[in-house]
């Protein structure tokens, strides 16, 4: 068939704290009642979750306290114990330390040693590149059982004591969009009946003279006092380029594998926004496929999302079924997806 | 052979700025005199190269600019065209931002688009985990010619103002130890006669239930008046477990090739300091192979410094010539090694 072919087992993830409403972000903020409407009308996200408390800005949950729990659930949804697996590769734009790797302390927690781990730092395509790695990885043979992880904890970013209306633009929509999580699966290279299996990946670079759609910054000892934005986002260029990058992966990804658009039953969009999707879905015209989302209820998890759709894509393919997702990451622009299908009995 | 057998056709790198010897250290912090002649004596390095202007903290090179050098002179080096590179994999414990990855901003300014980019957010091993990738993954004969790059900009997280002296011991040493540099090389499938042959890449974390021997902080926009030592390192435990893990995967090496000690022509220890690599040869016990080493003149470059002996290594190699690489990371415990030959003529 193609280039991978690796089976997907099993998928867990993780959510920090109770949902956060729109209501909430607004009392919080003090912002006027219009917002709360401006946000389910052009954002289309109605809550999200954050690793800190939402009233006094401490930490609550770390990218490791996250991603071991999502690692437990997709063992468990697996039914693989932490012994077989041999290879860790995980992906995030905000992990918890520079060093050590947060990938190493995730595998500690859960009692993975004496195996290769990876920590891709990456943004929205994230999720995709360790589907991608691992799964080639598992095609050399070396390896048969791959956990990947996928999260990020945006919400540390934030100055929670700040005023939302104070913000400049690229500034002020992350509160509304981003919201944390990891997600994570158990990919094999046996063969297991009935599973569903990863058919193609692509991850690829477009960026050549593009300025950033997305920047976060960090900061280190020395430069605490910068006045950098954090977390800045340009959202007119991501409105004006994802919903193009998606049909272009989508058709790609298509053409490879030799499958008309009338053969998809899933599609599993970016997902930056609740609206966002939408005109996406429109653009994409696979009028008989399901679209698998879930950015209105969890906000853009990053690194995670894919991960979020994926565990609903697994109980909803039947034998026969066929889905591709796609995900753009604005940051220089990367375009990302993945075609999975069980195969017919 | 084995499960890779990749060409290294080139190897690049680059440093910031002249050499900071421990005289200007010295100098620089109104340090006693004894200062010097005990790094001198106990650490053994004599210079490394900062990206900050040590009178002023001033960030004069970023690990993009410093990225674009080394990838463009390995390029060079190896005889290759950006438009040849189909696969570019970066590894840092320090990128200049959490987003955009440094790697897609150095693939932008060496014209490289349209190709699977990865950053590994790894310390001391990182360079090995490039090169086990690229190998891997030019294996699966999906890739023909890979750039991989490692580098780090350490200068960046010192506090450039504050007195050497009251800092804690664990902090106090990264100022000698660490330089910053990057370096990088060129993979590739095809077929180059005469060229260095990587024979076999591990890594792998074995950090079970251990405590990390180095952690690097970073800071967000909320937490930005934490304490937490930006860079810190429990040397102590670093130089228990080094020499040991050093020459574990040495053995392993040796055994899976089938080479034995004899056989090895030139030997490119881990780097920490230079008293360390001396106290690692001896423990290595290969007195007829050459070490390769440049910690004494360039510091710890971390995630560049294979790349630093790997250029040095190309100089020496003959047809016929084995070379065993090894390094360790720390943070949380990693092993990783390679082995690199030119076949007889």
């Amino acid at each position: 068939m193609t280039d991978v072919d690796v089976n997907l087992l099993g998928v867990g993830t993780a959510l920090p704290g109770p949902p956060i409403t729109n209501a909430d972000l607004t009392a919080r903020f003090g912002l006027p009642g219009a917002w709360q409407d401006w946000i389910d009308e052009f954002v289309g996200t109605k809550s999200r979750h954050f690793s800190v408390d939402l009233a006094t800005g401490e930490r609550l949950y770390t990218l490791v306290d996250l991603g071991e729990l999502a690692g437990r659930r997709a063992l468990e949804a697996a039914a693989t114990d932490p012994a077989q697996v041999d290879l860790v590769v995980m992906s995030t734009s905000t992990p918890d330390q520079l060093m050590p790797a947060t990938v190493n302390m995730v595998a500690d927690r859960l009692g993975i040693d004496g195996v290769p781990t990876y920590q891709l730092q990456a943004g929205c395509t994230g999720a995709v590149q360790t589907l991608d790695l691992a799964a080639r990885l598992l095609s050399t043979g070396r390896y048969r059982t791959a956990l990947v992880l996928g999260g990020d904890s945006s919400a540390k970013h934030f100055d929670i004591s700040a005023s939302l209306l104070t913000m400049p633009p690229e500034v002020q929509v992350n509160g509304m969009l981003f919201g944390d999580g990891v997600g994570a699966a158990v990919l094999s290279a046996h063969p297991a009946h009935g599973a569903a299996v990863l058919r193609h990946v692509v991850t690829r670079l477009e960026g050549l003279g593009r300025a950033p759609g997305q920047v976060v910054e960090w900061f280190g000892w020395g430069d605490r006092a910068s006045e950098l934005p954090p977390v800045s986002e340009d959202f007119k260029a991501v409105e004006r380029a994802v919903p193009t990058m998606t049909c272009e992966a989508f058709e790609e990804l298509l053409a490879v594998l030799g499958w008309a658009r009338t053969d998809i039953d899933f599609v599993l969009p970016p997902q930056l926004s609740g609206k966002m999707t939408a005109r996406i879905l429109e653009q994409l015209a696979v009028p008989y496929a399901q679209d698998v989302s879930c950015v209105t209820d969890i906000g853009n998890t990053g690194n995670a999302l894919a991960f979020f759709q994926l565990q609903e894509l697994l109980k909803l393919l039947a034998p026969g079924d066929r889905a591709v997702g796609v995900s753009i990451e604005a940051s220089k622009w990367v375009k990302a997806g993945y075609a999975i299908e069980i195969p017919a009995l």
